[in-house]
């Protein structure tokens, strides 16, 4: 059986993970004329796409019998490990040549191992972790970095198309694990830096409104200026982005520098104060909520 | 006298300090039509000013002479501190309610103290501190942040539009140079930010050009990510802003923070890194050359 596809039919997709995320990725797919074969740990969460064209099915194995094309969307690093190669995962039934895509966020030392082991079975591995957020997911707008062989991401190249606005193949297996910690550690790192300015404006007793206003534009512009720095300058901490997924997102880049012998202060830094943030209970709000640490609490 | 011009003749302005940019900034009032007079330390600097139309002082206080409007432009606070109160400074000959706008990036506690002496003297303060850099005075693309009395902004706005393109009323006196300060910070800890981000990105063997690219357009963008991220991954660093000032930038804003009882650690913690890359010999490179302290320079 050859890794490419040859003929016109469009590939039935085994999808895993059906959640905020998945759900509308999966629902894109749908539209682009893919069938979709779709799993989740809850089967009820399943049910609005099922009404929607895909197939329900039972678990990961039986998504990805048969299949030469499964993506999987799952919360974390050991979710994804029980999803491909657990009692009932995709390695019990993958087909020889079939490509697995995962779309989540994964530890790169994790994937490359992922990476290595479906090969051994068989087949083949892309990584194209995502940034934009369940609207992204929702409105086709997600940025999406890959990692894979280049044949194996020109196969995948139209279901991310179906997906997403801005694709970029940024290396080898792994590197588009690696790019997405990169964007959570710069992620991260500014809304650090944009509450600690906003927090000595107010404290020099200017309006910390006026002062983002005054910043835009500028050199000191960025997404998280604009839409966290706003969060901020309103105390509105409605997710968006949770804290304990930024928290997770900073401990995985600081071990992976800790894995590569790199010492980098302000990551360690800004996972400690996330891990903070959690410790006095705000680990349910949205990640701009990093402001409420420097904030004299009266 | 009153405090506000009621007649249309364009005001004599002094401007006081006409290195990189001062002089284009000059250059574009007497471009409006305002008669300058312009003074300088060095005083070779001022010829080409002259040449376009200028007239030259010898001293701070021979330019404010006469003047409703005095501009200082200067390198650092003891500088601007000099020029308004040094023996030959602006106040030896400060009309009675003439306004002095300081357009330097000054610090904020002095800037309220030199507001109260001007005031004492009977004359008016503005703080009005820029962002952009010699091309932003050249292109008269600058944003200007300004503090002070809402009537005394009004009577300087012809001004500043005749030089920057964003100008935001930021609060009273003062403002204007709190809204410079976390401009400074955000731009120090997001070049952090990346840098460490490209750092981790490279060491795990992936090009940092594609990450950068990955990351532009998703919540990671940032101007610092596309202008100094570009520098990084070329290791480009060629000033544009340079690690001395940026230093000096950031022990301001730290000890503004001491000053205010805060305890802003990123803040603190970039200070150092931006103290210990001038420590190894790079005070003169591009701010963005910070990405140097990270990589094992083999």
């Amino acid at each position: 059986m050859s890794g490419t596809r040859r003929d016109s039919t469009p590939p039935v997709i085994a999808f895993i993970g059906i959640g905020l995320m998945g759900r509308p990725m999966a629902r894109h797919l749908l539209a682009a004329g893919y069938p979709v074969r779709a799993q989740n740990r809850t089967a009820a969460k399943a049910e609005a796409l099922v009404a929607d064209g895909a197939v329900f099915a039972a678990t990961p194995a039986a998504a990805a019998e048969g299949t030469d094309i499964v993506i999987v969307m799952v919360s974390d690093t050991p979710s994804v490990e029980a999803a491909l190669f657990g009692p009932d995962g995709v390695t019990r039934s993958l087909a020889d040549g079939a490509l697995v895509i995962d779309m989540g966020t994964t530890a790169v030392m994790a994937t490359r191992e992922f990476a290595r082991r479906i090969a051994e079975r068989g087949g083949r591995y892309v990584d194209a972790p995502v940034s934009g957020g369940q609207v992204g997911a929702e409105e086709k707008t997600l940025s999406i970095m890959v990692g894979g062989a280049e044949a194996d991401v020109a196969e995948a190249m139209p279901l991310f198309q179906a997906m997403g606005r801005r694709v970029t193949h940024v290396g080898p297996v792994g590197a588009g694990q690696v790019a997405k910690t990169a964007n959570q550690m710069v992620v991260g790192l500014t809304i650090g830096a944009v509450a600690e300015a906003l927090t000595l404006a107010e404290a020099a007793g200017v309006s910390s409104a006026k002062v983002r206003e005054a910043l835009m534009g500028g050199f000191a512009d960025s997404r998280i200026l604009e839409l966290h720095g706003k969060r901020m300058v309103e105390r509105a901490f409605t997710p968006g982005g949770k804290v304990t997924t930024q928290a997770k997102d900073m401990h995985q880049a600081a071990d992976l520098a800790q894995a590569l012998g790199l010492d980098l202060p302000a990551l360690a830094l800004n996972r400690d104060l996330y891990d903070r943030l959690i410790a006095q209970g705000d680990g349910a709000l949205d990640h701009s909520a990093l402001i409420r640490l420097f904030v004299r609490q009266d």
